[in-house]
Parts: structure tokens; C-alpha cells; sequence
């Protein structure tokens, strides 16, 4: 199988406010999940917000396996027409990862048709994510769990549909717990839900976080299966009189 | 526990067209089920498209435990902003019934995401409904297979998520195949995905048919569990320095 | 529908011994299981371990709507024609609700096919137990989470098949995450499996512990289904020449 | 990824009967196994139920990725000590393809926990083999459906637990449904039911049948993860005093 093609897409507004997150990612999130992805020899393109359709034009999306999606402080200007596109192009296969804060994308939302909420506090607390299935090809490499430093808390109840595969379950400091890799599958395409990574701690350069997300990416790449058709069919084939 | 309260949507278009759809259900397909669940001792109202908010305000909705989705040929009609509120009391608790053609309902496809496309063929042919769980309780006293004499086909691949349970699986005389009771929970609701039942075809007759349907909305009712709760969290509770 | 009737299985040989499980359930685990159950109005029956085939013999199943598990030092002293006719009975659909180090007894191993391993640590470390289905029959009541005082670790992997529904995840003081309420649907039956309780902590007379008890083995109870019929079948009904 | 080694194991009794099997797979089934498996380019074995051990020692399993099994009439014959040998390795990681009557077989009741059970016909109707999720590895190039000309009919209720993913669902001319494509996880392994396949059809030399199970090994390859670890573990990391 050839190498994935990624397009990373990044809300791309904290980082440019001057803060702690341009501290920690001063060229990006995108530009620190690219460098990842295109070290690992996959095809990568960046795309952001601010760009004309948010850098997701169909010819984008068309030459595209897998997308990865980070945004949280303006979700809901992403306009709905390329929403719309996105969608669409999962439906037909192509893997979509989510990421942190993505939980409340509109992307996610519509993908998953629920709310998508949940518990969070900031505190730099701990987190321990443990892996509950270890044969899960997400899971390759990774080790029985990953501590994370410093994090964002995300607690239950995370208000999704029960994942098709539940791969890792996360405990805080704080006393919470939190299902962490959630995969999905959705009309051709697949979806990854992944907690781990904030714009105020380098997660995204831990080398076990980066080890799922390559692995995140090659499961969700397409099968390049034949599509399936739909729509009105001609007399049963068995139909006898 | 007390019986639910249910309300019975119907786009009701079909039968006020003079046609085959009249002859088979001359006051709508929602007089029918209604008079169905009266007879099981629920409390039932109707609503109907072209009312004001087609039927579904929100004092309606907050009173309604299980509401029955029947739609076919004006999905588009249906306003946005009434999905929106029939997603969100699902989300909250109600549960929803999708019957046959509302497989392509705005608000099916809201809640699962996906295209919900399928194939079909109306011809007549005859349905074989086979029980895959036959001791889901959406299946008591419905037997190992419920024969329709007359029904459109609807056949696979059908576009939506795994079912959290699948129930029922359908045989079609043309030589096609069909999961016919999908049970999905979303939030902290209940659907149930059921796929016999035509304006042309007196199934909402069928005596196995209705056992299903009452079935269908005792297992759809809500809980009355406590809404989690979402959200900003304080200091952990296990947090020490 | 009638209130179930119980049969609590208890090992019976910890609280025997002088101990500390002895100060803690002096009169059994089972007793305080069977008590509780009883004060609930269910019909209930006790069996232990060295009774004449275990107290589970044929009469005995055939009046129990669910039984409950609780296991530990003795796993390999259940006799297998026991172990052969409790899981003919689950199949058949009688409940079955496997407490805490009953993860390991014979019969769970039976019925899951894997090994059922965990890791433990018994320091008596605080346990929280997160409601990740607020709207599950099981968590009726139950709020947003349930704080053990103390109790023996379990953590991940935890060896079995994923979960039709998940419902608890615990969270525990010492670092580690526990998919803590699993429920399985295994031929007929329904299987719980609970991870509280230990003979040495008094987690059973914890209040909100035994809401979850009392909740359980009403999910688990019979839907008094028509049993399915299996073998050589006539001539297909649609078959032509 | 090295292509896997398979080992096709046969009961390899009807063959040698002289009648209708052995004029159907006249050097036995597991010849036209192994020689589908071979020309993939797999590293392919085969062992049978008369060899000693019935060809399963530990060596051969250890040098197994992916275990095919076909047994029909002699499934008590295999013994308990051989079973537990396959059911280890597979917790441990080994694939696991069942065909058709090894549905019945000891090694996948024991994985399944449930008795396996199912309605049967021999007529050789036609079956239609429907792709329900086409985007599924193990449906990768076969299309919407694959008709077998002869088959023994098999229908539903199938006695197993829910699949984890359910790929192929099958119509017969006679008037039943049966899920045939079944993907389970258990411990480190992967296991996958087919249903096609008989000792008296040519089904195994179907090029669409063989093309799935070519995909069906390469799914079930295991992913040579790290073993989970279990049993006591030291003070909890996080453990305060």
C-alpha cells in the first residue's frame, strides 16, 4: 500500500495571540503534526482557517486519505458548506482523526449526531492513558500506557456514541477517567477520536502520542473499496411469477 | 412504571391524494398507529406536516416519551429548526421510532450521521422478517419470523452505523437482504430503526407488526435517569500538591 | 412482571477463617447479598460452594431468574458438570451477574472464552466509578459517580471480549483505569459482570453499590422469550421448481 | 508486512468416503485451501484430524499466523488437550478462520461461549452472499454480492454473540437469512466466521469465495503487538501518603 497523503488542518488562532500556546507551538500546531507525519514518509499537506474555504477546497479533500482536525476557540466559523464537504468526502472514505478540543468541532458533531460534551479542567494535572486493547493496530508500539505530564482534564460521561472500538481510557490526577481513542466507522470512511494535546503543552512532541498518531493515520486510511450503490433497482433477480 | 406518552408524526400527503395510498390508509397512517398504541393503554397524540411547526413544539415535545417518525415524500419540508428540537429532547431522553421511508428523514440522518441511503424496489414482493435477538425485548412474542405478504424492497448496503443491537433481519423475495430493526442509543436516547410499513401496504395492520411497534416504544421510553452533567469542573477532588 | 428470583452464589470459605473477611461479612457475603436483594421484595435463594453440587443443582436453576457469582480462592474446586449446566441455564436465558474476583471463576471464563486477566494490587486504595451510560438501566439512580472508600485495585487490560454496553469505568488512586460494568448478551441470557466487592471491604453494604446490585438483576432477568428453534428445517417455504 | 503462514487444518473424513465429497475435493479440502493459499504467496501448512495430535503439536502452532478450520462430522473427536492448545494461541495472538460446519466445532464454542446453533437445509439452493459493510478489509474487491450456485442453506437465529463487525449477510432461495461473515476479537487474536463452503460443493474454488478468504487471512494476521501483562502489580505510581 502506498503512504498515506495527510492534510492537517489547524484552527491556527492561538498560536498568534502571543501567549503560552505560541510558546509551545510557535509556527502551529499544523506545523509540528505535519513535520510528524511527513517524517513518517506520508504525503502531507497543511490547511487552516483563515485560509479562502478554510484550505479544504474539493480538490484538497479529493487528494486527500486522511485528514486530521484541530481547532477550539472558533469552531463555529467554520462555515457549513465546507462542513458539508467533509462529510462527504468521510462518507466516501476518507479517515478523519479528532483531535483534543475537536470534540466539539461541527465536523465531529455532525459525524457523530450527538453533542459531543463533556467534563474538562485546566490545571496541568497528569494523565495516564492506558491502553485497553493492545492488539489494536492503533495500539502498535505504544506499551501498556502513556503519562502525560502535563494535560488538560477531559472527564465522563463523554456524550458520543459508544465507539465501535474502544482502544485507550484515560485517568487524571484530579480523580476522573475518560474513553480517549474512540474509533468509528461511518459510511466508508473511519474515525479516530483522540484526547490527548492542548495548545499550551507540547503533547503533540511526545514521542509515544506521536507513535499513535502515525498509527491513527494508517488505520484510517481508505480500503479504496468499491463504492457501494444505491437507489432504485430493477426486477429481483429471483423474482419468478 | 406508567405508560409512555407517545406522539405519532406522519407527513400525511400520500393519503390525502385520491390514490392507493388513501384506499389503504383513508384517515393517514398516524389514525392507524394511533388507534394501535390507544389500544395498548398509551397516551397518544398525533402531529402531522402541515400544522403549525409541523405538530412538534416544544410544549408538545416535553410531553412526548416516544415519537414515531413516518415521512416519505417531503423530507425537505420538514424545518430545520424542528429537527433541531426533536434532536435535542432525543438527546435529552425521548425516544424516537424511525418507520420504513423516514430512513431518509432529516432527522435520521442528523442522528446517525450518515447517508442512510439503501436500495429499493417497490414490486409487492414478499418480506421474510427473521428475529436475529430473539430475546431482545423489542422481539417478545413476535416469534422466530413474521411473513409480509406485500412489501417494497429495501435492500443492502444500507448506509448507516453499526447498530448498537441489530434485531431484525429481512429476506426479500427479488433475492435481497435487509437489517430491518436497528436499535441505536444516542445521548441519553433510544432509537429504533424499523423498516416493514408503506403507505401502500395495510402492514400497520399486521397483527406480528403492531406486537413489534408496541414492543418498540416500551423499549424506546425513557429511563428518567438524572442528565449528566457537562461542563467546566472544579479542582479535582483527588488533586494535592 | 413478577419480581425475579434470585439465587446468590457464594464461595463461602474467606469468611470462615477468622479473619478480616470474617469480621467483615461474618455471616457470609451471600448474606448480606441476600438480605439486600430481599429488602428489594425479590424472592431469594442462597448456595455455596460446599453444599451438595454446590447448592446449584437442576431444581435449583430451573427457579432462578439470576444468579450472582462471588468467588475467589477456590475457583478450581466448582465441579465442571456445575460449571457445564449454570451455563446451559444463561444460554437458556437465566441472568447471571459475576462480582468482582468471580472474573476468574470458571463459569465467566466459560461463557466470555478468554482468560479474564487483569492486573490487581490490594492496598485498600480509594476507587471512583464513573457513569459512562448515565441512561443504562443499570445506572438508574445512580448519579455521576460512586466514590469506594476503599478497595482492592483492578486495573487494564482486563481480558475479556469488548463489552455489548459499557456502563462504569473506575478510576483508582494508585494510577490505573477498570472497565468496572460490562453487560453481555450470551444466547438468551444476559451477563453483568461487577467488578466492586472484596471479603474484606464492606463494599457491598455501600449504599449506591447496591442500588447498582438491585438495578442489575433487573436488567438481567428473563424476557420469558419464546426459545428459538435450531436444527434441520423442511423444504424452504419459498423454494420452486 | 511478511505474508502470513497459514495452517489449514481439515477433518478430511468425507474425501475419503468415495461418494459425492470426494468426488467434489478428491485430494480433500484442505488441498484446495492450501493451493488458493499457496498462489497468494502465503507460507502455507495443513494438518488433519487422523495425524498425531491431529497436526496441531506447539511447534506447528507457534510457526502459526492464521488457523483454518473445517470440521463436520467428527467434531468430538478432537481432543480437549488440542483445543486448549488452539484456544491459547489464539488468546495469544493467532488468527482464527472457522468455515462453515465449524461452526459447530469445539475450538469455536469454546471461543464463542455460546452453543453455536443454527437452522440447516441441504438442498443446494442458491445463496446470495450481500456485502453489509464494503468498506471491511475482508470485503475488499469482492463486490455487493457473491452468488453461490449450490449451497447448504444455514438461517438464522445463529446462536453466537453479537459480531464485533458483521461484513456479509446472506439470502436463500429456500426463504432464510443468516449472518455469514462474522469478525470477532478475543484476547490478542482475531476471529473470523465464514459461512459458504460444504464438502460436496465447489464453493472453495469460487473465485469471489476465494478472494475473501485471501482477505480474511490477511485481516486476521495477528498485529505481533507487545503482550499485555497481568497479575499483582507494585505500589500504585500515584499513591500518596
Amino acid at each position: 500500500m502506498s503512504k498515506p497523503r495527510v492534510t492537517v488542518w489547524n484552527e491556527f488562532r492561538h498560536e498568534r495571540e502571543g501567549g503560552a500556546a505560541e510558546e509551545c507551538y510557535p509556527e502551529g500546531i499544523h506545523a509540528v503534526l505535519a513535520e510528524l507525519f511527513e517524517s513518517r514518509g506520508f504525503d502531507v499537506e497543511t490547511a487552516t482557517l483563515d485560509e479562502p474555504e478554510h484550505g479544504l477546497t474539493e480538490a484538497v479533500l479529493d487528494d486527500t486519505d486522511v485528514l486530521t482536525w484541530w481547532g477550539h476557540a472558533a469552531h463555529e466559523e467554520v462555515a457549513d458548506e465546507v462542513v458539508n464537504r467533509v462529510q462527504t468526502r468521510v462518507l466516501d472514505g476518507m479517515g478523519l482523526i479528532v483531535l483534543h478540543s475537536g470534540h466539539f468541532s461541527k465536523i465531529f458533531k455532525r459525524l457523530m449526531g450527538t453533542t459531543c460534551d463533556l467534563k474538562w479542567r485546566n490545571e496541568g494535572e497528569r494523565e495516564r492513558l492506558w491502553t485497553v486493547e493492545p492488539n489494536h493496530p492503533i495500539a502498535r508500539g505504544v506499551g501498556e500506557q502513556v503519562v502525560v505530564p502535563e494535560a488538560e482534564m477531559y472527564g465522563e460521561r463523554f456524550d458520543v456514541p459508544a465507539p465501535d472500538e474502544l482502544v485507550f481510557t484515560s485517568w487524571f490526577e484530579g480523580g476522573e477517567v475518560f474513553r480517549s481513542g474512540c474509533c468509528y466507522r461511518r459510511g466508508s470512511g473511519r474515525i479516530f477520536y483522540f484526547r490527548p494535546g492542548h495548545e499550551t503543552y507540547p503533547i503533540y512532541r511526545q514521542t509515544e502520542i506521536r507513535q499513535i498518531l502515525e498509527n491513527a493515520v494508517e488505520w484510517a486510511a481508505p480500503e479504496n473499496a468499491d463504492a457501494p450503490s444505491f437507489g432504485e433497482v430493477p426486477v429481483g433477480p429471483e423474482r419468478r411469477d
